[in-house]
């Protein structure tokens, strides 16, 4: 049972089908919206559509006792309403969010009654966990003792994609977690010393990250690294970085949004539906008889009128007097509404994908670092690299779980050989794999 | 009854027992500490002190139970507890904190029980509405038409004391409070614009205000001021901004606190207990092996080593190596507890409030400007001005309800002439009045 068949479903669902006769499954794909649900099944007569709508509860019970197995693609928020129906009628969950601390609290629950509910197993978080863990255990097994990890990924353009967007940037998963990526406190160990990054300043404390045949990137801190540490079994370690990897300019220019206060999501403005791109902006700065939306933004944040974060703000087209097109909104809302005229992402257009680890470690008395990084490229706006990078491990995983191959239970993500071995695999005979960069610094 | 015995009590406590003879009252002061409640009673023969605790409603039922009128002086989260007992039990309320969505929600029970549910009546809020109001209704009285509203209050230190603190600051009310102010977004109108204004920009858009004989200040936006446009009558104003006021400095010293994240209440730090000051303020700058705390500071807000902003939080012992002294925190609690240490009110400290507004408006075809101001100076750290400031108010107005003199009903503030003109004679009887300048702008 597939719940949710919108953007970055194409890859697991196919996946599922393809693989449905072999098993002996039959895989039946709920969406709010029926007709995605009959797109993503196609010609397959593995494969059922339903209408499923997460907010009836008779109708989610119904539907996932049908079932033996649940995989929820739906939004994050909702995967605990999902877990909670799988306790009470003993069916075993996988998702590709992050384990909020309500999933957690089931894990007790969920062991005893011999269901698995496995989380965190797409791309990021996901991949980024397996290929990890794959080199941590490596190297401890060479009798290495890890000295720092850091981790950075990105869901960008291809370089060959809208040439002319400044960006680099489109939307390719969920527009509304791009506008509110960040927000909380960032929180990760460098050098031994704990360090809190502000929203405020996320977008200003850049990593710069080099990736061979690729170019330059920069990555910004994600969440709590912090609690990796533990899970990765790296408890002593000096530097734990995790987090997300933008094309060079992003973020200086991203962090005139966050400065101004166009990503809040706590209120709602006023007048909206005589609102402009331009009124927009001009809420968040003083008011000035004289001066100018552009020039009030080049006094406030020191910049030049021709610079790099003054391009991106007026390619995206939020100085201009079109009007922004919703009765009513948040900030938040409203940013994604205007960013999404020039952000969605083309029928022809292709997203890629960067992955980058670095390690370093002490082995013979000698620092040794490796690099391990991972490029993913989608074929078009329907089977992205992100819809691949989030729905095949998921699947795979399923499927294992299918094969009896599986052993844990309880709430889990995919840390485990058990786990990793076999998912890394697949996926490098489907043309997903790293590449490695190894040497000695002293 | 009065609930809360605290920072901020003394005046209305004082007030209530002096007048509990001639009103026929007695004043039972409760707090947690009972010594606390004690000591504001003294001698008195029209008081009694008890221990009250909000958490125990067993207790809280009790006490409420026994009196006709509550005072609450607690922590304005704890209003809503004290308010349902009040419901529940038949008895009146008045605070001086600002109206909660839930507080809210009790208006027309209180109003069909015949209960008064008086709020925001202190000093800002409080005073500050019902000196905006006096002057709205004779401007509106005398045929004029309100054009803008700006007020900016800010509860100070006297000129004469603490003379070397840079920061012209110390600690008058709920220091939580001020370390938390301003966070959420500040709405406003300005000519005829919404405007919004994010923490992060908050204070860095400072409104310089100067006050005959008292000097510049510096204001920055206060919450939502435009629902006041409809509690004041005056919609269609073109302008409605409603403010805190500090003196010339404090904001941009502040900001550097607020952008590095040291005011966020939202999650735990690491190992607090080994923590110096040094430490803190260093868990938000980036990683360096060579660029101290106050180089990465200059580097990362483009400062001078010897600007004023440096010179604050020098003064504040925020680069010195003495431990925190907690054993755990947030950061807001974790800089609250370092800030004490200088900001702590002593014996012989004087406080100063200093509360201004401007009206503009059009009368007889030309545009005039009101400007009114009050100036209040503590006697010592007891008696501070703040304490008369939020507690006289709220005396009066429970002096004023039971003579009967209060007609209104449910959740109401102090905006009408039955509350503000006795309320505001009886204040200038003890020493608070505004002073006014009025001129012709065009």
């Amino acid at each position: 049972m597939v719940l949710g068949a919108g953007r970055s479903s194409s890859a697991a669902i196919t996946y599922l089908l393809d693989h449905a006769a072999e098993g002996g499954w039959h895989v039946t794909v709920g969406d709010f919206n029926v007709q995605s649900a009959e797109e993503r099944i196609g010609e397959s007569k593995n494969g059922t559509a339903i209408r499923f709508n997460i907010e009836e509860a008779e109708l989610c019970d119904k539907v996932i006792a049908s079932s033996d197995v649940v995989i929820s693609l739906l939004p994050a928020a909702f995967h605990p309403i999902v877990a909670r129906h799988c306790l009470s009628l003993g069916k075993h969950l996988f998702n590709a969010s992050y384990v909020s601390d309500e999933m957690n609290s089931f894990h007790e629950e969920a062991k005893s009654k011999g269901l698995l509910f496995m989380n965190e197993c797409g791309l990021d978080p996901g991949i980024d966990h397996m290929s990890a863990m794959e080199v941590i255990d490596r190297v401890k097994a060479e009798g290495g003792k890890i000295l720092s990890f850091e981790s950075f990924t990105g869901g960008l353009i291809a370089p060959e994609t809208d040439p002319d967007n400044p960006w680099r940037y489109k939307f390719t998963w969920n527009p509304r977690n791009v506008v509110m990526a960040g927000q909380g406190t960032a929180k990760f160990k460098q050098e031994n010393q704990y360090k809190f990054i502000s929203y405020p300043q996320l977008f200003t404390r850049t990593t710069n990250v080099q990736i061979p045949k690729y170019g330059n990137f920069q990555g910004y801190a994600n969440r709590n690294s912090l609690k990796y540490m533990d899970t990765y079994g790296l408890n002593g370690v000096k530097t734990m970085l995790r987090g997300t990897l933008r094309n060079e300019g992003f973020c200086s220019a991203w962090n005139i949004l966050v400065q101004l206060g166009c990503t809040d999501d706590t209120y709602q403005m006023e007048e909206v539906n005589k609102m402009t791109h331009r009124n927009f902006i001009n809420s968040f700065l003083p008011y000035d008889d004289v001066e100018m939306v552009e020039g009030k933004l080049i006094a406030r944040f020191g910049l030049e009128a021709s610079s790099a974060e003054m391009e991106k703000l007026k390619w995206s087209g939020l100085f201009n007097n079109d009007l922004v097109g919703l009765e009513k909104g948040t900030p938040a809302q409203i940013l994604e509404q205007i960013l999404n005229k020039r952000w969605k992402l083309e029928p022809h257009d292709k997203d890629m994908i960067v992955m980058w680890h670095r390690f370093t470690y002490e082995l013979g008395k000698k620092t040794h670092e490796i690099q391990s990084y991972i490029i993913m490229l989608g074929d078009d706006s329907v089977n992205t690299a992100m819809a691949k990078g989030v729905g095949l491990p998921l699947a795979i995983a399923a499927k294992l779980f299918l094969e009896g191959k599986v052993t844990q239970r309880g709430v889990c993500i995919p840390v485990s050989k058990e786990l990793y071995d076999p998912i890394l695999k697949e996926l490098k005979s489907l043309g997903i794999h790293a590449d490695e960069e190894e040497r000695v610094l002293d």
